[in-house]
């Protein structure tokens, strides 16, 4: 018989204990022991719910118990979820967590201290949601050389850009609709601006280079620049638009960006449509291997954060590997960075686009879009990409090409 | 230190080797310690090859070798496999394995026989090449109570079909090519009748029934009747045909099936193309996940048998438990299956199929194909489907659609 805390019973904490409830059988089978909930630890008081005797407010009854084994942080948020891990790392206590912001920020130092204390600080949830990702990477594929992770890590981004797409509306009015919905939040810039992508693309350049990468350090644009004429040249260059989050791995370092990128529809990623995510791993090996499901949901995230409980329960006392150190990862200059770009000018500068971009530029035609001259550039670096640009007299809007 | 022997030095065998040579700082470093190949069993020599000296011919060097703890079975069909594995289990060494006829037709009898001695049993390379997914559902989805598994499990039909339907081309004239580029067989009855995705969902249907499947009593249909017509009338409705491999959890026992099957294009199973495996998986919590990757390819089958090594060296001297036993599964029958037909007749028949086939059948028109009336069905059982069909004085063609 294992014991779990959960802190924090909203969204995916109250999944959590849904999952410990209906799937107890499963759950047990999977671990090879019984595992029960012995706290809750939320603020407020849950009168009614069937776990209302259980509910703690002060999270020393729960840190001094020593039955307690694991601990669920679905808090979110950098404090205090932060200072309550890692106290229950000090007391021996593993955790494991669906909390992005706070692995991107703090995971490689808490995987470190949980090491120090041979627990464990596992994360299954915080990328991919219920997706079977981390594991996989960090099990499955540990003996593969990973050259890049690229992905659709955020569904609500996603499922703008498609509305956007196969609907023909733009921006604002599909956001305004998302958010009526329930499927973007009132305040959407952590989705929008690509902040949330960026937190997930962290975590999993983090574990593919085995340091830390700072989601700081990664150069991230979001979607609200995306236009509905974006979406009609797409489909002229038989082509989706999707918001990729990437790391790749160079002789230079690791190369990591969140933006808008104009996908080949021969390419898996450019037919994922919706709220789901997906995340494509090439590696020297495998090859190509790509993983799909909804990338966010009470229950599909809870059962990820179940799925960490079970692996430490089947590895008490012992330290779960998890591939990232505090050490700083050293990443590539996006400067550098090498690709085709896609740009939209009014007809009236063509000439000048083809001085600046030179004379090897593609006209896109066929798209019925008044006064325009779009063209896609040879293969340019991000610096001199950026320079031709802002020699240009005026840019209607410019898309990188995977 | 852990000694490997390899049991076969053909495709999957050398690759094995390929991957400890290559990687062998990666696979040191997830099995936290050295994996060194001992010994590769086989009846050919191999002069000049770079592991001449480790090639043995007599099966029990490797057997009575205490420092053997682990053993690759690369050697594909059934004897002597069959009989090497059960000796080596007995002999207190794991095996691993790619080999899916004798995963389909004796798996659960050797994970059994392997818990006995407290030694493992495992083949994540039988199903799916070098995708993660066998390992993934006995560890990450184990707490899941899984309702069905849809996949495209044949890298050479899915090939063939993608051909026939970016291409126009009929089914014999792609076969002939893909035989000249090397992606089928010779021989090619096992991939086109559909017999090794059989043994396929076989694996995967004994794992979600935590049983034995037995791959002989799954209904299997191949892809030698599906016309460049179909394609036509495929594209009309929005729909692309895939050889599809299912087993779904009712409350009668679990539903198997081999077929070609209509998928409408908003299924991501329909958008995977050429030598493409894509396996779906649907569980109660997770809902949708989906894992896409070459099914087949010497490196990433290695790698898959690799990660089984890393997995064994990992968790020594424990039996590493995998959901199935000898004891058979319940099936339930084929022909109470409902689900929607497509159907094509000759356009003289069409009062005919009005007439047995009812008048709630939608016809499906705007396909170019003189001289043939197409429906869809409403739902219907296969039986009540297979007694309509030999009531009808002609059928030139007919799919069931996913």
């Amino acid at each position: 018989m294992a014991k779990v805390a959960v802190l924090g019973y909203g969204t995916v904490g109250s999944g959590v204990v849904d999952v410990l409830d209906q799937n107890a059988a499963e759950v047990s089978g999977s671990a090879g022991e019984k595992i029960e909930l012995k706290y809750i630890l939320d603020l407020r008081e849950f009168p009614g719910d069937r776990h209302e005797s259980q509910v703690v407010h002060d999270i020393d009854i729960i840190l001094n118990d020593p039955e307690v084994e694991v601990i669920c942080e679905t808090m979110g948020g950098l404090e205090p979820a932060f200072s309550f891990a890692k106290k229950a790392l000090e007391k021996g206590k593993s955790v494991c967590t669906s909390n992005k912001e706070l692995v991107a920020a703090h995971g490689p130092e808490l995987v470190e201290l949980a090491k120090k204390n041979g627990k464990s600080y596992l994360f299954e949830a915080s990328v991919g949601g219920g997706i079977p990702l981390l594991r996989t990477i960090n099990d499955s594929m540990k003996h593969e050389k990973i050259d890049s992770i690229t992905g659709i890590l955020n569904g609500t981004t996603n499922y703008i850009l498609t509305k956007m797409d196969k609907e023909g509306m733009g921006f604002a009015t599909v956001l305004k609709a998302a958010q009526d919905k329930g499927y973007a939040e009132k305040n959407p810039e952590a989705d929008v601006e690509g902040y949330d992508a960026c937190r997930k693309i962290a975590i999993l350049a983090s574990l593919m280079s085995g340091k830390h990468v700072n989601y700081e350090d990664i150069y991230t644009e979001g979607i609200s620049r995306v236009s509905i004429e974006d979406f009609d040249y797409a489909r002229c260059l038989g082509m989706s638009i999707k918001l990729l989050a990437m790391c790749k791995r160079s002789d230079s370092g690791f190369f990591t960006m969140v933006s808008p990128f104009l996908i080949p529809n021969e390419n898996p990623l450019a037919n994922v449509n919706g709220v789901f995510n997906a995340i494509n791993i090439h590696s020297n090996m495998l090859g190509d291997v790509m993983f799909y499901g909804k990338g966010a949901g009470k229950n599909a995230t809870a059962s990820a954060v179940v799925a960490d409980v079970i692996d430490i329960v089947k590895h008490k006392n012992q330290h779960i590997d998890v591939n990232m150190k505090a050490e700083k990862a050293i990443l590539s200059p996006k400067d550098s960075a090498v690709r085709q770009f896609f740009v939209r000018v009014p007809s009236t500068l063509k000439e000048q686009a083809n001085d600046i971009f030179g004379d090897t530029i593609e006209e896109v035609s066929g798209v019925n879009v008044h006064g325009e001259y779009a063209f896609i550039t040879r293969d340019l670096s991000e610096k001199d990409f950026e320079e031709k640009l802002w020699k240009m007299d005026s840019v209607k809007g410019y898309l990188r090409i995977y």
